[in-house]
């Protein structure tokens, strides 16, 4: 086990390495930056996970944090990457093993703006039985379009659970298809949005959601749940990406009054 | 979805705007904007919900923070609204989308001074199958009144889940009828009561009831719960008025250790 | 309902005050002041419950806060008490109204030498179904002699449920026995001790063995559990009495970490 | 009881008290204490529970804090053990009566050089009822290879759950055999690992992976549960050891933010 005080060898500076995408505004990427550590307050993350941005104005790039825990990065940790996950810019810093996640969505989904990975405790049980998760409340609402479970055994066989190359991206963008998420079997889940608030939204309110229904079975006892239908759930998600993102002003409010960007 | 740091769009200075009811003693005001704050911390509401007081001297107006999450409400957020939750003096200040359910318990409820609207996770399974929420301890005893259930699908169809017009507040007040809650399906809870410091102990203790109903539920597996019958509701519901708010005192003074007001 | 800030009515200085027992060490009041705090941090108790000690050097006196939360209480804030639970020294401050559970009990039983009321949340189902609560981990071992629950139901009807005079605190004394704890029907528990540490320690443990056995029993699925048998059960709380306490160590150090006292 | 603020009766100078092992670096002390700390702050440890190290150049000696709340552990609190679990420096500081969990299982499993011993509430139902532990997500990876289940009273009888000599410890590590985890039958468990950081990040994800547990037995109300197979457990446990270890790197790190070693 390498010692975490001593820095990861580093790499040689790559001579491939490709081209940045260009400048990003420096609010933008102190709001990435951020949502790591909005998503670790909430709980989505723990010292794992990861929240990526398509590059602002070339969408063939996307910005991540380098690898470590999210409620330690800062504006200086962001990496930019071309869709093949290759760093353009990584200075000898270390990548997320699992940055093909992102790398693969946002090459398979031209819509989708930012990638949210994690394995909130709450969630990781929807990929474990065939019991689907459901829209529980408006705050969830992307949800009632339905949630694939992606489990890497069937196509890859017995593996370190970790999506951690291309063809593993590309088969977990294909089962998640057109939805905006996708939970994978023993693993955690994958939350994404058009916007990076949005993508930070929708991880949020899946966990809370998750919670939620585990209370609602329970109390059930297996009668039918009158969760969001289809069409509740595109009307709700609709106000959730303008009025609702009250919450993002809250999480990044209180970020700014621990650090100085 | 609108940027965090942008102000919203200033409404023009409406020249029809309602009268206001006159001035509430500063000490109220603050109060109103410390009960968000209690919430937030209670864990009643989280980036979203609020709270609003009748106004004190005049019945058909009502006080309510603008559109902001609970946990950074100040007294300097606080709106005047008229029963149709038109505001007063809103002078560019958003105001919530769903401020009609507030206008319109005002409306139908002439004992009601105060309105909580959440939606806390452990409340929401309640409103999603078909067992309904009982009084667990004598802190919830307003509980054993019964809690009826709004299903806004019902006379409005598909919907986005808000109360956002009055047509829609006034579906609800009428569903709630004479009971101080009613749960909202897929949605949340409003808990009301006679005094600002009521609705909010009971918007905190029905959260702590949920809990316990969900633990009593899976550890009797169907027997019996030996909850309060409705006498014992009234008896202990009418000492929570007093003597129990005692946590109102530990919670403002937690609120004030944060604030100057 | 009584505004927070307005102090109650001053009690006219009571001629027939009982005598006070004698002077109490400082140390020994600061501990009881921090035992309440103690019981706040832990989540034993909220806005509501109460610790009481008895009289080091006269066994019929006692002494507990004023009516208070616990997270607010200081050692200016105790009162002496007789076992009729009038104090002596109240000049003034108001008393707690389920005061009588302690007095009742300190008559009762020469024995217990401290006693905490709460309502903790995770414990309150137990008196709701008829599940009894067993002793999940050697730390709750005191619970392995059997939990006996008081209905107030049974010899008073319907009330408010609160033990608010001598005849109620009597009847949970009864019921109570010669255990150390007993639960009350839709309210909440009493735990006791021969030290205030060890009262302490029994209501903490009782809330943590509470999630435990609710973990166990939907874990199970109505199998056995093998909970600690009474002799396992003596054998452990013997231990928890004497090494068991480092556990109070670390809770004082947290109260002195935020307190002079 | 003993008081808290009276030191323990001061052991006498012992004669023969076994040598040290040598010097271990000031750097490795106090990453052990940090990791007492880092436990009581994920919850895994309270008042009690307790890590050790195996000495780095001394296979026959293990380093472990006095009998202290790990909340409070400092680097000076560290003692150095022989194997028998005798104090070779204890200087009138007192040792954990359990300490012969460590020593037995350093004896009895020369690839172990650290071992952490809990009793978080998650964990211990999987003691109490014929439920096996499984690994619900690759964190837990370990868990995947069985989680074997110690009874005290099988071979002791009656007891007070305490592994307090070299007997029951042997008995201990004899049920554990090859595994790196034991649960103790209304007590707790042991996880181990083949550095300080991995024991500790196994003790973590245990606890994680109990409530994932919980969470999914009673969303799939019996079904099966697609838990990670031995063979992906194996891959997993290899990436987590190596990688993985970033979350103790964010552990250590919020540590340091509070002490200065």
């Amino acid at each position: 086990m390498s010692k975490p005080k001593r820095p990861p060898p580093a790499e040689s500076r790559n001579a491939t390495a490709p081209k940045s995408g260009g400048k990003v505004p420096t609010v933008r990427i102190a709001d990435l930056a951020a949502a790591s550590r909005i998503l670790a307050a909430q709980g989505v993350v723990d010292g794992f996970g990861h929240v990526s941005m398509r590059h602002l104005s070339a969408p063939d790039r996307y910005l991540m944090a380098r690898a470590l825990a999210p409620a330690l990065v800062t504006p200086k940790d962001i990496i930019e990457y071309d869709l093949e996950s290759n760093p353009c810019n990584a200075a000898g810093r270390p990548s997320f093993l699992e940055r093909f996640i992102h790398g693969e969505i946002y090459k398979a989904r031209p819509d989708i703006m930012a990638v949210v990975h994690s394995h909130s405790p709450s969630v990781i049980p929807f990929g474990l039985v065939d019991v689907p998760m459901r829209a529980m409340f408006h705050n969830a609402a992307f949800i009632a379009a339905g949630v694939p479970v992606f489990d890497i055994r069937e196509k890859f066989g017995a593996t370190n659970l970790l999506v951690s190359d291309g063809a593993k991206g590309v088969a977990l963008a294909e089962i998640m298809g057109s939805h905006d998420i996708a939970l994978m079997r023993a693993h955690g889940s994958v939350a994404c949005g058009p916007t990076l608030e949005a993508a930070v939204f929708r991880a949020v309110y899946t966990e809370v959601n998750a919670r939620i229904q585990h209370w609602t079975t329970a109390l059930g006892e297996g009668s039918p749940i009158a969760a969001l239908d289809p069409e509740e759930g595109r009307l709700a998600d609709a106000l959730n990406l303008g009025a609702g993102m009250r919450a993002w002003h809250l999480w990044r409010t209180m970020v700014r009054s621990q650090v100085k960007w």
